[in-house]
C-alpha cells in the first residue's frame, strides 16, 4: 500500500502542523532554506518513492519566494519517484489575475495553473479559489473546500446568528453570502456600491433590510480592506446595531490593518489559510482553523472517497 | 515586416537600455510593479499584435521576482498576439542547480527552462550559461553568447597581456581559461583543490608555471568568491607578481565584496550581466558592458544570420 506522506515548506507552518494532526501523520523531514546568493535550496530527507505525497503551501506574500517553493519541491518530489504529487494550496495567490480585464494583460493564476502542472503536481486541493473558474485552469483533478461553513461556526458557537443579517459587499459574492445566511437562518443584504458620475466617490447603497440588526459581511479574502471598512460604516450608517466581517483569506496587505481598527467592525473572524505575522493579530481579529478541514479532506482524497459532504453540512 | 521590439524588465535596466541603443531601437513602453499584496502588476502599454519581441531579464537577484516578472511578461506578449517571443537573459539563475548531485534533490535549472518554455518563449539568447548542458534543457532554438572575448578586450587594452598566465580557478573552467589565453596569446595554469584527507583544510597546488607571471584567473560567475580569493592568495605565494581575476557573471553575495577587498587581487573584471549595486561598484571591480555583443547579436538573429561569428574573434 502506497504510504500518504505531508511536507510543509516556508509559508504556513502552523497549519501544515495541524493538518498532518488531523490526519494522523507526522511532516515528512525536509529542509527548505536559501543559498547565500538568494536561490532555494530543498533537500528531503526522507525516501518518498513510489509515496502519496501531500504539500501544503500557500501562495501568500512573499508570492514568489513561495511559489517558487512549491514548484521547486514538486520537481524534487516527481524525480524522486513520489506515486502522486498532491498539492495543497490553502491560499492561492495571484488569483484575481484571472482574466483580461484590459488588453495586453496577462493572466497569471492560469500561468501559475500551468507551471504546477509542469512541474508535475498531480492533483490540487485547494478552499476558496478567488473564482471557481480557477478551476477549469487545471487539467488534473482538482478538490475545491468551502470557507463559510467554519465561519458559520463561529458566529452560531458565539450566538451571533440571533437577529442577523449577512451581508455580500458586493454582487460577486452573493452566492457565498447566501452560503452563509443558510448556516446562520439569517436574511442577506446586499451592498451596491455605485459610481454616480466620472470623478465622483462611490456611493455605497445597500440593498436589504439592516435596520436594526447585527449586520455580519462575507468576502472570500480581505486585502487593503477598503471596501469592508467603507461597507461596515455604510451599515452602521443604515441602522444596523454593530457590524462584523469575515474572510477565509486574511491578506491583509498595506493600510488594512489600520483601517479595520479604525472602521466600527466589532470583529473580523478569518481562518488560517494564510499566517498571520505578529503584528497583524490584534484583538479584532480572530483565526478560525481550516486544519482539520483540510486534514479530512487529504484522509478522503487518500481513501478515494468524494470530499464535498465536508463542506455540505457545518462542519465540527 | 513584423516589427522588432525590446522590452525591459526590472533586473538590469542599465543594460537594457544599451542593447535597445545598440540595436537601435527605443524600449517598449511597459509598466512593471507591484500590487500593494505584492503579486506582480504587468501593464504593456503599446501593442505588439505580430511583431518579433524580445524581452531583457537577467534572473539574478531577487531570483524569484525576477523569474516570475519575466514569465507573467512571457504570458502577457503571448496572449496579446506577439509573433515571437526571445527571451534574453544575460545571467540565468539556478544554473548551479543542473543535475541531482545527491538523491532527492530538484533540477531547478530544467524546471526553469521547462517553465519560460510553457509561458511562451519561442526562443533563448544566453550568455555563458553555467553548464552548457543547459542548452539541452530546452527544445526551443538557442543562442550561447561568450563573455571572454569582452574580457580579453579589457586585458589587451590595457596592456596586462605582456608576461600573463591565464589561470582557471578548477578543472571544470580550463576551457574557458584557453579561450581567453588564445586571445591574450599567454599559457595557462589550473589551481587543483585537494582534500588530503577528510575534515583537513583544502590545499590549493597550482598545475603550471606562475613564477614571476602577470597571473590572469578566469571563472564563470564569482558568487561568495571563496575560491577566486584563496586562489589568488596561492598564486602569490606560488611567486606569482600580480594577480588579477575575472569573471561574466558579478554574482557578489555575501562576505564577496570583503573577501576581495581583503584580497591580493589588484582588479577584478567582470561584465555587466548582473546589474551591480552601489555598495559593489568598489574600486577594484571594472564592469565591461555586453550591450554590444547582446545587442549584436539580436539584430543578426532578427536578421536570420547565424550569431557564432560574433565571438569567433576578438570583439570590438
Ligand atoms: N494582487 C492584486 N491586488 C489588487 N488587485 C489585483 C491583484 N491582482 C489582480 N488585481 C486586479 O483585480 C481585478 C480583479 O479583481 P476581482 O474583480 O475582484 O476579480 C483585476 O482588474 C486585476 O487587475
Ligand atoms: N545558488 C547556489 N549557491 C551555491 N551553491 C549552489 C547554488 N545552487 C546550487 N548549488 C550547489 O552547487 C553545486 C553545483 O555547482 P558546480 O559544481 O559549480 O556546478 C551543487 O552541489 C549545488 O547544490
Amino acid at each position: 500500500d502506497p504510504k500518504l506522506k505531508i511536507f510543509a515548506l516556508n509559508s504556513n507552518k502552523p497549519l501544515a502542523e495541524k493538518i498532518a494532526e488531523a490526519v494522523g501523520v507526522k511532516l515528512g523531514k525536509t529542509s527548505v532554506d536559501r543559498f547565500s546568493d538568494g536561490e532555494i535550496r530543498i533537500n528531503i530527507e526522507e525516501s518518498i518513492r513510489g509515496d502519496q505525497v501531500y504539500i501544503i503551501q500557500s501562495t501568500s506574500a512573499p508570492v514568489n519566494d513561495n511559489l517558487m517553493e512549491l514548484l521547486i519541491m514538486i520537481d524534487a518530489l516527481r524525480r524522486a519517484s513520489a506515486k502522486t504529487i498532491n498539492v495543497v494550496i490553502p491560499y492561492y495567490g495571484y488569483a484575481r489575475q484571472d482574466r483580461k480585464a484590459r488588453s495586453r494583460e496577462p493572466i497569471t493564476a492560469k500561468l501559475v495553473a500551468n507551471m504546477l502542472e509542469t512541474a508535475g503536481a498531480t492533483r490540487i486541493l485547494a478552499l476558496d479559489l478567488h473564482a471557481a473558474q480557477i478551476q477549469g485552469f487545471f487539467d488534473i483533478p482538482l478538490d475545491h473546500l468551502m470557507g463559510a461553513p467554519l465561519l458559520a461556526d463561529y458566529f452560531l458557537t458565539h450566538h451571533l446568528d440571533e437577529n442577523a443579517v449577512v451581508v455580500s459587499p458586493d454582487h460577486g459574492g452573493v452566492t457565498r453570502a447566501r452560503k452563509l445566511a443558510e448556516f446562520l437562518k439569517a436574511p442577506i443584504a446586499i451592498i451596491d456600491k455605485r459610481r454616480p458620475r466620472a470623478n465622483v466617490a462611490e456611493v455605497m447603497n445597500i440593498i436589504g433590510d439592516v435596520k436594526g440588526k447585527r449586520a455580519i459581511m462575507i468576502d472570500d479574502m480581505i486585502d487593503t480592506a477598503g471596501t469592508i471598512t467603507l461597507g461596515a460604516q455604510a451599515l452602521m450608517d443604515a441602522g444596523a446595531t454593530e457590524v462584523y466581517a469575515s474572510c477565509t483569506h486574511p491578506v491583509l496587505s498595506g493600510p488594512a490593518i489600520e483601517r479595520i481598527e479604525k472602521s466600527p467592525i466589532k470583529k473580523l473572524v478569518v481562518t488560517d489559510s494564510i499566517e498571520l505575522p505578529a503584528e497583524k493579530q490584534i484583538a479584532k481579529i480572530e483565526q478560525v482553523s481550516v486544519g482539520q478541514l483540510m486534514g479530512q479532506a487529504i484522509k478522503f482524497i487518500h481513501e478515494n472517497k468524494p470530499v464535498s459532504p465536508l463542506f455540505k453540512n457545518r462542519f465540527h
